[in-house]
């Protein structure tokens, strides 16, 4: 507990806290005032995601370099999940769709963007383990093609039948993804470890196993609470943003729940540890895409009203792709100057135009 | 004749010649126990797709370095031009393009992807000559190009005229192809040969010439024989299997035909000989591409009922396209590792699984 | 003048310049001779192109490192620029954007393709600064994100709306262009020129900087009156030869305002310069891209009879994501052989075949 209040004294970010409470008592009191609700679910997601972060971390700093790495891999996105799954129970799909497409376009672009040019105004070029870089961005390009397919194919099935194949081609994808996901955690924790070196050590001073495994409970079940009011005032709330519900699902919903990522990778990247910065953001894409994404189907079929299918908008499609490529593109040089980050960050701010500038007509 | 029935004795997979009389006469006798000939046709056209290739280069051997990776290079994929033949001239232009698109799937990821995957089971890092994989990717790649180009345009053109654009189209693409093809040989076989050795040393002892010649001429018949029966019971045997049209011609037919490779790209690749694995891999998907397919352009002239163009099923593009990008990034470092196998079959995998589930609507 | 004289003895390209008063007093006599003076157009604009180029090389050279690169850059697709402004006051939109997309692809592919296979004719191997290409490259891609976002997302937006979404869209997206490019110049000129020596000192001798303005700011005037007599009778000379409108906006314009890059690329490529020629290719598809056409975008609101946007035939958008796509693979590896040349031209001639091919119907 002390060491718990020793750590939200040093990080003011964590005074945030107070606004865990708040939202809750005011979702009681005042359930429609959707506007003051978003904005406070918002202020008390930040830092709930920095702990849970902190806390998976030292769990997994405690168990040993797999195991740990493991979970680091597995609950790194424990945020998007919880706000996913939330989202998924009250039957949001559309939502639920937008956030996987925008997470993964917000870790693949803006993150790995402001990686390299918060790092690159500080030094001039910066060299990142390249290997490390393109095992996560195949991985990536993996999860891309598997979004990519019911687009490619659903076209020339009938109507009629086209529900049916979804469904079935879905769990099939989604299975897939677990499986490269799986298989890619044993080839770089177990048999290619020494590929993946340099990054890692960062950890700042780790917190006992009690006390980390009980704030990774307790901060999930107020993330939960949290997320139910998040989910239940984002789209009020965006409208009178004056904002469409794409660009809330694809931009408003992932930033917030990649916060605590972007925090620890931002300060690395400043840091002169660019590996580090790449590996979380890439790494958080390609867990989004093959593992947050095919578990959120497979849940559907236990906790939503009707199974979700893995059949995007199009439009989210291509963002993907064109993410992934870019990502692909400048992460296989292994280099890096500020004006990559520009590049990677202007393309994220092109996609975001779009979506803001787009007239609402169904997500 | 001693020198074949050695070579019979020393490989049990040509045990399965027998299949070849016993398809025959089964068609004679039996010619609407269509699954049965299926099973049959396939069983006897992977032996002489063996004998085929072991035939081809035993001439290559014998004729000097160039003129035999020309032939080599030419009739590597005889198998397929043989079966590709017969559908044409049956009119089954849906077949023919089914297995063009599919052999180049099948070679650009399921032979590549298992080569990396066998390989990388019994050692730990591989490295393959990159500029040669890059000269076959950079290949593949144009061809893909050309693939593209008749959906890409063809969306615009009014559709009375669009038939005859189509034609004239897939005639100048397919000139352009060969062209390419050519002075990727002369390219690689005499200007700038010193780029592409590792490898090709390979070869078994070499057949004499004279039996060498004979047998492949006898078995280009006999290939195309069976592929009659094959060509003809393929669909009605797909039906019986519950297996759709398009999951046929994309991927049964392009593993039966590219079975001799195969054999041979994942012995290399067991061997650490990862070079002339990717080799094979990347240029039977290239020579597909841009000798196989523009030929039977130019033949439909003669063969088809009506001239065959290149204008695919937008889905089939599609494959293409992110086959050839897949086949690019992993080929572009020069090494290589288990997991890299597994990423490459993953994405073979979900295309065959989509195919596979796809409701049977006019390929 | 003196000096004017003498370049245009040396260069016998300049003779052509006899042309420049023919085709203004054929116009007046002949107005409705649309071929002649189609033809007498084109012969104008070469000599005036390379004199173009020629007088903003020596302003450059007179006004030191950064302002001359940055005028350079700026001014070296001016005969591009003044042919679209013209088309564009004319309100032929449709010919400005085939211009713009042709603009990029044949310096992405025919100025590179035919530099790297006129170099590698000479020169077995030859080697170039992959830093400079990757950015040229990299600027390139932001570029066709860009061009492909209103295609990607416009096929959502109800109509009613869809006008005034282009509009806003065209004009973010070319905002964020404008200031990637400007960000651009600032890298590659000031924070981080050092990555980009190499080349460059090629230019020949420079003229005084009084006949270099003086010349600047008559032959610009001259470019603009030859346009107007190229654009006015380009589709009319078009039908005549048998050429599609999409043919000539995408082929014959490009080439013609291009012909001044070109002989200044393929004379380097020659002389083992490559890293020039490069330069020269990529970098005037990505100025194209990033400069000429978003500020097209924003003069339309002033010059043109309504605003144009960024929306393009998707049919172009795909040549021009191919092409670059292409420009990235090739130009990766920093050395080129001529076969990676005809590659790269192979996919122009089979863009061209196909626009040569295309039954006319609404460009």
């Amino acid at each position: 507990m002390k060491l718990l209040l020793h750590e939200i004294r040093r990080n003011p970010l964590l005074w945030l806290l107070i606004f865990v409470p708040v939202v809750l008592i005011v979702e009681r009191t005042n359930p429609e005032s959707h506007t003051t609700l978003f904005v406070l679910s918002v202020l008390a997601i930040l830092p709930l995601a920095i702990l849970l972060s902190h806390a998976t971390e030292s769990v997994a700093a405690k168990t040993g370099d797999s195991v740990g790495g493991l979970l680091n891999s597995t609950l790194g996105n424990l945020t998007e999940l919880v706000i996913a799954i939330t989202a998924l129970q009250a039957g949001q799909y559309t939502l639920v769709k937008a956030s996987i497409a925008g997470a993964i376009v917000t870790n693949a672009l803006f993150m790995l963007g402001m990686s390299f040019l918060l790092g690159g105004l500080r030094y001039h070029l910066q060299e990142f383990n390249r290997i490390s870089a393109r095992f996560q961005a195949g991985l990536l390009f993996l999860a891309t093609v598997a979004l990519l397919i019911p687009s490619i194919i659903g076209t020339r099935v009938p109507s009629p039948t086209a529900d049916k194949f979804n469904e079935d081609l879905s769990v099939a994808l989604s299975v897939l993804l677990l499986l490269a996901y799986g298989l890619g955690l044993f080839f770089s924790l177990k048999t290619h470890r020494e590929l993946f070196a340099g990054g890692g050590e960062e950890t700042e001073a780790a917190w006992p196993i009690g006390l980390a495994l009980g704030t990774l409970a307790a901060v999930t079940v107020l993330v939960a609470l949290v997320s139910e009011v998040f989910v239940g005032s984002v789209q009020a709330a965006a409208i009178s943003f004056g904002m469409t519900p794409a660009f809330v699902g694809f931009i408003v919903v992932a930033l917030v729940g990649a916060s605590a990522e972007m925090a620890a990778a931002f300060s690395a990247a400043r840091k002169n540890h660019l590996d580090l910065s790449v590996g979380i953001a890439l790494g958080s894409a390609a867990q989004i895409a093959l593992f947050v994404a095919p578990v959120l189907v497979l849940l559907s079929f236990f906790l939503g009203p009707t199974p979700m299918d893995l059949d995007f908008w199009p439009g989210a499609v291509a963002m993907v792709f064109l993410a992934t490529l870019t990502a692909n593109l400048v992460s296989n040089s292994g280099r890096s100057a500020w004006f990559v980050g520009v590049l990677v960050i202007v393309i994220y701010l092109m996609f975001a135009a779009a979506l803001y500038l787009l007239p609402p007509a169904g997500t």
